[in-house]
């Protein structure tokens, strides 16, 4: 037969039962499961312990809002334009969960697991290498520096915390650290290690797979949303945005 | 002055602080709140109770997934189509949560306060003619029925279940329970609560406000989407689904 | 057997054919028609006459831009924040072509049906009551009103002289016109018959379905978006943009 | 003065105005230019010539439509789940207007530069250069090769043959085939030029930046989806593709 075997391991629903990857969702999640330990499991088949649990829940709520981001903007806008539509202005705004914003976290990832996948008498040289390549390419190092947060990123050093009273094995942010140290070095000045190299770090600890690291962030970012849109609703002011642009942005053609 | 005064009490950030309305982010809500917690607080202005997280998180987990649905097939198809971009597909299955799915959520809400808002002498009347305007104008009741699951949808008396023992007032599961009644009555044959209708009725329960039910369908989807996604990445079905779909599907043109 | 049938005639491709509702694209599409004329097959099933062409052209001109809308500015914020998915932007800007944006295209279409498909002698009276109830009802009217074009909508007009230079019958103009004495009379003074709502009856007049309305507007405004977006690439403003509304928002929490 | 100058030549507003880029909506465009006129006045700033608009014309007609696509399937199962926003199913079909899709429009345009930007006598070198580069890299030629489309993609040799009656230059078509005559002999094996690749090398004799190419795709499909999703509120498919899965998807979980 030439047909492709589908398979999908993650739910099953017959008439009176709905079974997520193995577990009975009335018996064993829905009173019993918190969403972040559901979350977890439905990511990598098995359920967290309490560590990986604090860690998950640490990075979730560190990114969940950061005041008027794009995304926060856009999510209000559309909002205002589509109001009967609430999941049309979550998901605009979750579309700027992107390259510049969370796809630091992959790339961050990538080099973190470089580093701490290093044999260790090699690691320094590695992390070296790595800084040098980003100089010369004159790119910035993802997962360091901020805009705002200067001189340190307050929530880093509290993730690492987290992650170390929760019983991690360490590696990553290690790596992470070793990175951080070379950075200062080579660049002559001190970069903070920012929130989302953070949490890539502590995640890859409690085994989240890489290629869905923005996906954490997606979901964070969609209950940071909702809260603003819940203020939208009660006290909007995405006509007030719409007409503080208006009045500022010019007509410069003919 | 004219212009208008845009105020937000959301998130407020400083060099060295992140401050989530009045709660700093850094030492009061990293590894000690939940996601669970922080997305309630951030909804209506105050942390939850024990009983009123527990009562969210049975929401949440709830609705995570519930197998191949329109939602987990559009996630991984435009991740086939843009695998670069997790977050589009993500957002691309979140647009899907809407009026024929947890848009009855919101629905379900409006009857349900219609009901708990009347005259305790009054509610039975208030339900008999709710449910008699639906069946004259010959829509269905929202929050009721399951095209899978029959006789009763499991998740709802479970979701009661957890109310009551987080020790909710009762009021609108009450609401929903006469509905229930009359609904059968009235159709004369028994049409369950599904799953949409008694979340309406617990969030409802620990103030969640109405005009914002479905967004916590689309944050519970989005930690769904992304367990569908992890899986996708790990073992890929979105060729297969394309193929099979290709295959199924006849020109009728000319 | 009890599978469904599932036809679709829209495209049907081969090794070396790609045909489009039974014409052949490349020996039929590509170089001798343009996106309007195919446009209008591919929702019709039809070719369109040199006026309908004319008037889906200028259905489509109207509405792609209308400067700093929320759809400009989504767009820009979500291309600031994931530069690497430009589909990402315009798929944000265009979830706000919504409920009070081309949404009162649809609602607009549908009030002019009602007069238009009534007995001639009883059109007065149908617009008569549609306008007493939306008064009752203390909701506006919709195709009536602009914020900022007034006393009139200057596209309204020229689109009606389009449409009766291509040789459209005219009906569903009319029934428009009718309303809007009707509006002008009830209400005591004059309402502009807006963009929307004459769209919605030229697009009428050319046979475009009531249901898919609203998407004429998005197809028109992705192309808006894509100038918006390259102006973006060119002479970036969205960081001004954020900066500005930083600047402009207070915290007003604890 | 310290805040940045916030400009867009875009569009201007006024009571009676629409201004374009300098042209007056009402008097200029409608009623006397077509969508595709505007389109390419709206991105390059300058009214296209009437070759110009032939070849943009064909780009778009070229990529409305290919069948039972990611994109195609995913706006319908979105509508299937939210019937009531229209524009919410065409976003997440765009969403997919990706790096495997579209995306290698973007890559095709950056190598078909490099080979048409080197001196004359340089340029058979720099495609052999660029083909030797992915072969060792065992990374797919973008703008070559077609799953279905063999030996041929059927629509490149016509988008090229419109481009040369339309009198383009030339140059960017001439660099594309250096690279196909490269290919075919340094794989050994005859590779298509596919759409992708054509639309790429055309759209850049007309001068449409590499940087949006793709919103180009976007605008094409958006009326494309159009067509699919007009079929789907008229003979409506989508229940049947979600049952087709679901009977054909098996869990594999425990």
């Amino acid at each position: 037969m030439s047909e492709p075997v589908l398979n999908s391991a993650i739910c099953h629903t017959t008439t009176d039962r709905v079974v997520l990857r193995g577990n009975d969702l009335v018996e064993t999640i829905i009173g019993r499961k918190s969403f972040t330990e559901t979350l977890y499991m439905l990511i990598t088949g098995r359920w967290p312990t309490v560590g990986q649990t604090q860690v998950l829940d640490a990075a979730l709520v560190t990114l969940m809002d950061h005041g008027m981001t794009p995304h926060a903007i856009a999510a209000r806008l559309i909002h205002l334009a589509a109001p009967e539509s609430l999941q049309s202005a979550m998901a605009a705004g979750l579309l700027g969960v992107g390259g510049r914003f969370a796809g630091t976290m992959e790339q961050a990832a990538a080099l973190i697991e470089r580093v701490a996948g290093a044999d260790p008498t090699a690691r320094a040289q590695v992390a070296e290498d790595i800084v040098n390549d980003h100089r010369q390419r004159r790119v910035g190092m993802p997962g360091f520096g901020h805009p705002h947060h200067r001189p340190d990123d307050p929530r880093s050093p509290r993730l690492f915390t987290v992650a170390a009273e929760a019983g991690v094995d360490g590696h990553y942010i290690a790596a992470l650290r070793l990175l951080a140290e070379t950075v200062d070095r080579a660049f002559g000045r001190h970069l903070t290690i920012n929130a989302t190299g953070a949490i890539a770090a502590v995640l890859l600890e409690i085994g989240i797979p890489t290629a869905i690291l923005r996906g954490i962030a997606v979901v964070s970012r969609a209950g940071g949303l909702l809260g603003q849109l819940c203020e939208e609703e009660q006290t909007p002011i995405a006509n007030g945005l719409l007409k503080l642009i208006e009045d500022n942005v010019t007509y410069s053609g003919e």
